[in-house]
């Protein structure tokens, strides 16, 4: 048998080209696709054994060959062959080789078009499942390390200065609640992905009496793609994703760029394990945070991928086309990205070496506490925007003597206020501001220990 | 009163020069907030009435002053000032003018970081509400359209070649599956949208004893943002919004790309009502599909403002930066581009102009039913990659001839496969093609009025 | 005279709805062409009449009547219609009003598509040699400010880690360096910009022999298109552009995040004027570097602007299409922007205060001088990867010791290594190597000084 | 020896856990970088030896061991280790197995910093000047078909509407002029990317007498990066060719949709050979113009890559950073991209079956001629905009009458306008049309072939 010989090569006169052959296949990356094309083209002969459309011996066979061939793929014995194109036809070739007539049979009622939906469908609801796992793993990290410095203080930045202490364990749980989010964009995507487009065939049904819902139901999906056109045609769940893995990597972005803050010497409140860093081949002292810096820079590549995506689609015309097959090796960088980086990052955060002393004296610059005298002007009878104003003429005093609002006696903090008393403070220090902040969302430490507790008990164990 | 001093000057020596005051206000677009920014003022007062943070009387005159500022703000009377910033400081500015010390009270235990926040949040929910209106509207109008042509036939692309007739009704329902989609997606961007930052003040919470659960009833949120950091600080719920819209605008893309094929001569398949059209200011006999271009080009504007703002996002440190003021235009201006890009869309398409007769010659040409007569000859037994290989040396010959298939003797058909027999004839009509894929999501007449039966069953009256 | 009447309404039969009107026309944005416009009718006009194609008499009408519609819209009387859809037939429409048949001979061998395109070009043209000067002054900005500080001594970074000490006005410079290559990139776009395609009409040229070379001189064009259906359809130039903007605003993204690191207590090695930032409406102490964190978020919008053109051509058939009108408003805002933001960059610069103590002291975290140690040993024998490795060894004993590498003793060093001897104190000295680093491009000050005479040889003077 | 053991690693504790490792390490992309590495490291011990800074018989030493290694390489037989990170660290340990101390020596005076950049921009030059001749010749390509249809008359459109009729040649022509503009693009970018960053070592250059000059002559660098923070951090060159390569793939994108839309049965204009399609799995009678597809779906990689590239360098702090390393793998994508689209490109456009006979039949329907009879009225005195109306009134009689301008009688006609006689209906015909477009840049076959002299005195030859 010539396995050289094109499935659909009846009214072609040229041989196709090399160059040709290996731009216009996809064997190079969709051979990635084949547990999930084995899978789906098991449910489809099923389906067609039971209404009748192939014998029952023709599903035997078939079941047999594609065993045989679920082995050959995973002991590496398969040879995937460039000249079949693709994934589907690699593996109908060599089926048709191992069972003859049966093999031929299998195509009866579906097209490439429907079985590529298919097995992506399948392949992305597996990766979503993975992911997830792996941010509920990254969110438990999250939790035990926000448990132990819920009541460690630093210095909270906005737009990177001293604003008002925070609690570290407070600032962690921030990136739990991202996480939380992000989760649930994928879990919203996975409906959308799981519909079955089998049965769409190549744009517009079948003749033959076929069972789509039987297809679904042993697939798993939770339901039908209801327009054949659509079925075959559209990538808009592979975008989705896409879209939800982009705001994932940016939330990493966002963390990492702390870390690496947070490592320089300048803050100093961090030290990431080793075994997460390199060196230099020509500075001898370096120790680099090259993880956190490479999640952050694969932030782009992410966003690349769905500006990728979105681009091949626009204006295409219904319904299957050629462009299409463009959308796997973005997805698929995808998934693998997402995946490496949620393990690598659990692990991370697990080794982190937190200084609570450093994050202390960052604190004590930049008086974090003038919102708390404000706030005390204000239960004294002051309103917000005179208290405010005031509070800023008092910072204004102390910076040109270089202090900060507690080391300022009574007697000079009451040129600005006659109002405050020696109780002013306990609101001056950073455990004061913290513990004040003590309701839902707030920075307190219990608070950040009930939040814990509330987060825990939404979240799956991953054991 | 002097209402061009700075609300946070107290502690600044130098006057803010005008380039940089434009440059970094934020008014010239966020008044449009202003309503969403009342709603939320009087919510929070009226919790810090409540909590008894401020005096009954200080909130009766903030309901007065607001209730007035709101009235100033709908006659067009209100003077938006570029020194007071943003919609907060204009609002707030007027109010105390109004009010006084009930006034400067308003931004106890707030900060406009939650304060933005929340006015985002509650514009988009808005915005979210409407745009999801405008889809059912469409998808109403595409159903009509498709009852009206369940069975006017044309010819099913893939690849822009001819491959299997579908009915014009079918063709028009894939987008009524895409927009199902795109609702699904805006509704649950909603649930993300629609939870309550205020309270996070600054970035930390706040010393009084606020009652955030009361805000959200009040302001018919469904939950409250459970961590200070993460609420003052991420836009990721936008960012989820803006996705969504690419996407929506992509799917409009492909029907616009194929509304301007569709229009042009080489097709005449329908024409779009004059008023959707604009002319050539040289060539007189012009009429060019001017609506379906500019929803086109929209679409690179959509997916401009997305990556906009994820790599506004990327790698910011917590809590709040300015960095963020920049998102409200690109979110501004995708909602406004979606609204009128329905509006009109639905509107244009309640106009069409279609022509059955142009698309059934389209469909007879390019050997359309070449898979029924592979289908038949499967039914009569040959395997399906057999059969497949017999019909295209058929094709091959027809194509030699210059006539269809079912143009040739049945004498010549059977020189391809001995089993053809009379009876092919019927399998080679477009009718016949068509009716055979009778089964759900494909292009039967009789399925295509039973997906418009489900559909009108799951959407929403508009009217 | 009805100047609501459509030019190229006669073979329309329903009037064109508000929605739709608003929604096609562009006068809301492309009124800023107006200048560019006028410019181009009278070259065109000027042409017309040279070569006979209009009378000599229609010329002086037309010149009197632009003259008085340019007067109309400098001094704010001109009426912008929206019914007039555009820039062009706005002006066409009032010079009519003004001058009967001459001003319907205007339009003469030539189209809206071969008119806006010069306008867009002549627009652009004056925009990059406005953005070209402005990036001068920053360049000079920045080399008085490097001059001043070619011997202040801040740490070098990689990896946000102290790598080894240079320069500050070494460092300054390398974003002098990415400005020359970001004038450069403009000028070779001006090249591309700077081409007539004036004289393509609709897309295939027109049938007057009209004389492209001398509207081409007059509106110093370089060169003419020379091809129609490219003249009017391609915006390649304009992308380019945006690509270029881009790449500058991303140059300045990396300043811009280097200057609120600096200012943040962390570093503390500058203050930004109090001009360029603002306070907090809660926090009384605040003073954020708005001006850079806007800059970091206007890099989003730039990029976004490149990918909304790039998408908008993508697939587009020739020659021109609708979607072309939505090149305008990304192409506005990218030049506004870059207008503002440089302006406003060398300003900030200007007024920058520099902490040469608070780089020093940072300067001596981290071991900055072991790569110095590390030649040292070289210097004496040892092959690099070997003093590499032993550097590695001392710097590592220092960090158990918590001191640098200079608090060593000579006898705690040559346990490392016995080829160290008491010379190694100078090596280990932030001055000692600083100034070691004296080779072209090198940090050493005399260097710095060098570049900067080179640089003033270069760059024109702004003033 | 153990070449196991990192170069850097002497003050870790810890070793590198497996993921990480592979997350960290490039050797999986960047071996592709191996022979820009050897002529770097060549040309930088030359240097080293010429200034004295290692001895003559070391650089004897690594010359002869560079050699070896690249014939390995060449060979197959370089066993690339993940361990080592980098293609620069596994070539190093190589050399050092090779030469012993001669290649612990090469390092000296360089940084990987320095030294990925120049491997870089030596890539990128190679690959430039690769990518230029491979235009070039899809010119020449060009240009041939365009000389075979001067004279081919197709509808010229607009909006996809018929327009004015046009050359063939002259269509294609317009792809020629696009390329122009992309080479000069890459020819500008590449005079930014041959500048040698070697010498700037980490980011503060050295502390050894280095010539800079010398191994930019012997790499023919045009010149030296003037300093070193921005030589080792920057990668503008890189992302402006990304851009770069966008415009040429959007160019491309647009001929490839043409292509598919000309290759519809719809238009018929065209045949792509069948080495350039794929059939169908299921619908015998398909071929499909997969390679334009392609084309136009890789459009989106390419500009995925540029987005990628972009967002990867905002807001990076000076100097070098982790992130960089992830400009590898979209910069390779796009050379690839780029190089086999053109290979494929050129060669599909050689073997282009063209159908003037459906091209003539499409352009006698939309009133092709209507601005030629419009243009005739206005030679007859008549002022354009009032012929413009008149011609389309006349063309809306001639719609309603089902036939085209040409067909109207003369006494039809002159119920339009008295001024038409005999000779309008020479200007009625496409040929008249077209060849009245008679000047440069016009559509006129004489203007055509004055074009196609015009390009190959400027093209160089390619063979």
């Amino acid at each position: 048998m010539n396995t050289n010989k094109k499935t659909w090569s009846g009214r072609f006169s040229e041989p196709v080209a090399q160059l040709v052959q290996r731009y216009t296949a996809s064997i190079g990356f969709d051979y990635r696709l084949a547990e999930y094309d084995i899978q789906g083209s098991l449910a489809h002969a099923r389906m067609l054994a039971t209404t009748g459309i192939i014998p029952q011996a023709d599903l035997q066979a078939i079941e047999q060959g594609l065993a045989q061939i679920q082995e050959e793929i995973k002991s590496g014995q398969f040879t995937w062959q460039l000249a079949q194109e693709d994934v589907h036809l690699n593996i109908e070739q060599r089926l048709t080789a191992l069972t003859g007539d049966a093999g031929k049979r299998l195509h009866t009622a579906r097209s490439r078009n429907d079985q590529v939906a298919t097995d992506i469908r399948l392949y992305l609801r597996a990766a979503i499942d993975d992911i997830v796992v792996l941010i509920h793993v990254l969110q438990h990290t999250l939790l035990d390390l926000a448990e132990q410095h819920a009541a460690t203080i630093m210095p909270g930045f906005t737009h990177l200065q001293v604003a008002q202490p925070v609690s570290f364990g407070h600032h962690l749980l921030a990136y739990y609640e991202m996480l939380v989010r992000d989760t649930q964009r994928l879990q919203d995507c996975r409906k959308r992905v799981n519909q079955l487009p089998l049965g769409a065939a190549a744009l517009a049904g079948t003749s033959y009496p076929i069972d789509r819902e039987q297809v679904a139901r042993e697939l798993e999906f939770e339901g039908v793609c209801r327009n054949s056109l659509d079925a075959v045609s559209d990538r808009d769940f592979a975008i989705e994703f896409c879209a939800a893995a982009a705001l994932l990597m940016t939330h990493l972005s966002r963390l990492s760029e702390e870390l690496i803050l947070w490592m320089s010497p300048a803050f100093g409140f961090i030290r990431i394990a080793d075994r997460f860093c390199t060196g230099s081949s020509i500075m001898p002292q370096k120790k680099n945070p090259d993880v956190p810096e490479l999640v952050r820079g694969k932030t782009g590549r992410i966003n690349g991928h769905l500006v990728a995506l979105l681009t091949l689609m626009k204006s295409q015309p219904l319904a299957y086309n050629k462009d299409n097959q463009e959308d796997k090796e973005p997805l698929f960088d995808t998934v693998d990205t997402l995946k490496d980086t949620l393990t690598i990052y659990a692990d991370m955060l697990t080794g982190l070496h937190v200084n609570p002393e450093a994050m202390r004296q960052a604190a004590l610059r930049g008086y974090a506490t003038a919102t708390d005298l404000a706030d005390y002007l204000v239960k004294k009878g002051t309103p917000f925007r005179d208290a405010h104003e005031t509070v800023a003429q008092a910072v204004r005093f102390a910076e040109e003597k270089s202090c900060d609002l507690s080391d300022l006696s009574l007697t000079q903090l009451q040129q600005f206020s006659n109002t405050i008393e020696q109780d002013v403070f306990e609101v001056l220090t950073l455990e004061g501001s913290l513990q004040s902040r003590n309701h839902l969302g707030g920075t307190a430490p219990e608070q950040v220990h009930a939040a814990i507790r509330h987060a825990r008990s939404q979240l799956p164990a991953t054991r």
